[in-house]
């Protein structure tokens, strides 16, 4: 069997992976698509190594086949197709108060031990979540991302007929307006990149671009002076931060969304207190957050295919790095981990 | 009559007040006490000169005997103690979403308008609280301020057996600490002036000065590593702004109380992601919130005597707003504007 490597920075390898017989709990897939994620592209670029222990397979946003099952297995038989959640809890902490998902000692996988990058892939039972009949297979690899905007929806606690702006119109914002749109609220989505602003208004949303109009004006424009109900910040960006808290109205909330990592933002604390807004963080999903992108993706609200710049096969897979390092403005890109 | 006014940086004045008849709605009351807030403060530095249109008398933590009341007035009579929510309700605005005490138009009364540091004061009907049988006027004088600890913890979702932090431990935080050990919280307080350190230990609660030992240390001993599940950020400084998010467990929360004008701070934004902690912005305070602290301080649970570091008159307003600027380990000033 075929399995993807990432070797080290710049440097992906195909080489002869091992088929992992499923121990008990355990299920051996078959694996179908798998999609590229920004943390993908991170590892690409050599700055998770320490993580990462290369020579490693990554990859975790995957569509599968379940291959073999292991002692115990009662949620899947062989030949289901399932979408997998790629957490492996470890031993709670009362640090955690009971939410393993981002838990002191969870791992991650695809991260902290092997991915889907690769034909064959054995994970735990309860990562997987079964496909509904007719769901396609490249569909299913939508599930993982999906489910982010899910979670990150819910903890924003959003409400038809609320103004939500997203801030940041890559594939992870795009998937939130999705979800947005579907919870009957009004979307109004924030994005600098011309292409990807492009195709949005394409795909039916307003899209306001912040370089070239005020956006605080256009928002007060478009909402008739309400503002906004739920800001979902995804550009990672200081001007997205700014953004964040100057377009809310009075208890108006905040889902932080992008990872923020090196220096410290700057972030004005005084409209916190002047108008009582909220800033929740959000990170990875639950198991409900699973189950409600399986229901959205079921009813076909979502254009997937149109949303899919580019399928590749695994032995392509340097070539896939080396074009999103190349096309900032692309969405998603998914391997295919059949052959 | 008697009525102090603020005439400019750093000056009061005392003179001839008027009363004023109360018109339909409205209530005369005989001022009893009136504590000064941070926000007097900063009046008599002259920072809020454009917002308060001096020669204007200011002052807002009242408590007071009904005088004489105006056409329509049922909810108080001749007599009744009562403290004072001095909030006035412009017209609703959409950004607002109904809650008006930190609407668009609401306007402050005892800054936007006349304030309590006078013998008589003339006041909408709706501002008003009764105080319990057996409750002094000098304890109602706490009651305004008490209320925007009941509000703070009461978004903060505080529940018994939590443990929380308060960061900075002047008047309001105090109170705030107060209202979390009636709630049956564990409460911490985090403050760097030694004589406030000395005081708050002598009332019984357990302190840390971040300045002399490792806060995070410190709180992961006292809490046996689970860390703190609700914080307020009482301090307006950047340590506290840093402290706020490094202390939290999984899924905690912030309250902001402190107002944090001039320069944006930084926070550490990647911890929301991380640990999906919140961050709740509180302001002044709701009918409920008088309600609460009215029958916390009717149980005899905060010993306001000790928390009173002097009682004044009125003739001596001057004296008392530069001892304040003298001596900013104190804690409330209470001015008696009954003569």
């Amino acid at each position: 069997m075929k399995a993807a490597k990432y070797v080290s920075k710049g440097v992906f390898e195909i080489g002869e992976g091992t088929k992992v017989a499923p121990g008990a709990g355990e299920v051996r897939l078959d694996v179908a698509y798998c999609g590229v994620c920004g943390t993908d592209v991170h590892i690409y670029h050599g700055v998770m190594d320490a993580r990462v222990n290369p020579p490693q397979t990554v990859g975790h946003e995957a569509s599968a086949t379940v291959a073999e099952i292991g002692e115990g297995v009662t949620n899947v038989k062989v030949g289901d197709k399932v979408a997998v959640r790629p957490l492996h809890f470890g031993e709670p902490h009362p640090f955690d108060k009971g939410h393993a998902h981002v838990g002191k000692n969870l791992k991650f996988i695809g991260i902290d031990s092997a991915g889907a990058f690769q034909n064959s892939w054995t994970v735990p039972a309860y990562t997987l979540h079964k496909l509904p009949e007719g769901m396609s297979l490249k569909n299913g690899a939508f599930i993982e991302p999906l489910s982010v905007a899910t979670h990150d929806v819910k903890i924003g606690r959003v409400q038809a007929g609320e103004n939500c702006l997203v801030i940041g119109g890559g594939p992870i914002g795009t998937l939130i307006a999705y979800v947005l749109k579907e919870k009957g609220a009004n979307v109004i989505i924030s994005e600098v990149n011309e292409n990807r602003l492009e195709m949005l208004s394409e795909l039916g949303f307003t899209t306001i671009n912040p370089i070239k109009e005020s956006l605080t004006e256009k928002i007060s424009e478009l909402t008739e002076e309400k503002m906004i109900d739920c800001a979902f910040e995804v550009s990672g960006s200081q001007p997205g931060v700014d953004a964040m808290t100057e377009v809310l109205n009075v208890r108006g909330r905040i889902v932080m969304v992008a990872i923020h990592g090196g220096e410290k933002k700057k972030v004005d604390l005084f409209k916190f207190f002047w108008s009582e807004i909220e800033l929740l963080g959000a990170r990875l999903y639950e198991e409900d957050d699973y189950e409600e992108a399986i229901r959205i993706a079921a009813s076909g609200f979502i254009p997937f295919e149109k949303l899919t710049t580019k399928v590749d096969t695994l032995d392509n897979i340097q070539s896939i790095f080396e074009t999103i390092d190349n096309n900032p403005a692309g969405m998603k890109y998914l391997i295919d981990c059949q052959a």
